[in-house]
């Protein structure tokens, strides 16, 4: 049987592989609860998806488009996937610029009107968070990762350092505040990176 | 108010803040049911732990010590959290050479005999599966990400490329040999690598 194997050969650091402004996540919702299904599916629905690309698989759900928009949708997704009583946990990871990226499969809105922020503004919740930036291809990706951190130190997000990774504690909004610091920060300075982040709710383990 | 910023400064790429040889995890398991209070515990306490150094907080389990041993107690906690109609994710962070590690909190232990493989080489069960790669401090690492990939389409565990991972499929004895086959290639290759997988079991979602 011929194997068709992959070739990054072509790639290389500081080139992205998308002539197009991409930034794309993916990322897993799992509410930790018998309603799972409806949960999921209900607040994937909601998302206002209109002015990004969008595609949801075994795994998990796929946004692309530019940066102010793929974090709005992903957060309304997060804040729907919400419940009071429902431990839950959403892994994202989050990126721009990767060598082996394509223009396909993405949507660039004309504007950055947000579609989904102005009905979830006003939704607050208490989050736990860990974080783990991978500036890729270059050496000195110590000073970003540190300089990311110490952001959050600064906006009183920050509860400690970890084993692969930093904890963060706070409501919804003031975290993606933050991450969409982060993108941005990121976008400017790096040709590549990959922003890990998992947020939990109602865990209940105690403090 | 002061505030007590992390500093990375001395940290560089190519030398591992610890000394001693430390893989190391991050996982934290999400099975979506009202039992996974009890699904999560009984799995962590039925691991045989002690040939690693182990910790368990609010969001994740964290599992430090030689390769092998890592490895084996991550899968074990996998394989013992299986529930045959639980659809349950698993997120790892495995890691080793971090420039801001310390030798601290570890345990290598004398030798590569290991503990819980024996109670689990027998138990067969599907895993939905992405991976990602991130070979850390240097420019060529797609290259390194290829060979990777390579290795899964040669052991048939492939599925398929999709955006910021590789999707996976096979049984839980194969995904795990794989794994210990990228932990070993990566640390024969990379000074800092980071190698994020989500296993997935019991989808309700039709392939």
């Amino acid at each position: 049987m011929d194997k068709h194997y992959v070739s990054y050969g072509s790639c290389c650091a500081g080139s992205c592989g998308a002539s197009k402004d991409i930034t794309g996540c993916r990322f897993s919702l799992s509410p930790m609860s018998d309603d799972f299904i409806d949960i999921i599916l209900s607040s994937i629905s909601k998302v206002d998806t209109s002015k990004i690309w969008s595609k949801t698989d075994r795994l998990s759900t796929i946004y692309r488009g530019k940066r102010c928009h793929v974090i709005d949708a992903l957060k309304a997704c997060f804040v729907y996937s919400y419940r009071k009583d429902v431990h839950s946990t959403m892994e994202i990871t989050l990126s721009k610029g990767c060598p082996g990226d394509t223009d396909a499969e993405s949507h660039l809105a004309d504007d950055d009107i947000l579609l989904n922020e102005s009905n979830i503004a006003d939704i607050h919740f208490p989050v736990d968070s860990k974080i783990a930036l991978y500036p890729m291809g270059i050496s000195n990706y110590m000073q970003y990762i540190a300089d990311v951190v110490n952001k959050a130190i600064d906006l009183g997000i920050y509860d400690c350092s970890s084993h692969y990774a930093t904890i963060l504690k706070g409501d919804v909004q003031d975290l993606f505040s933050y991450f969409s610091w982060v993108a941005k920060y990121c976008e400017e300075r790096l040709s590549h990176y990959v922003f890990e982040i998992t947020l939990a709710v109602n865990s209940p383990t105690a403090e």
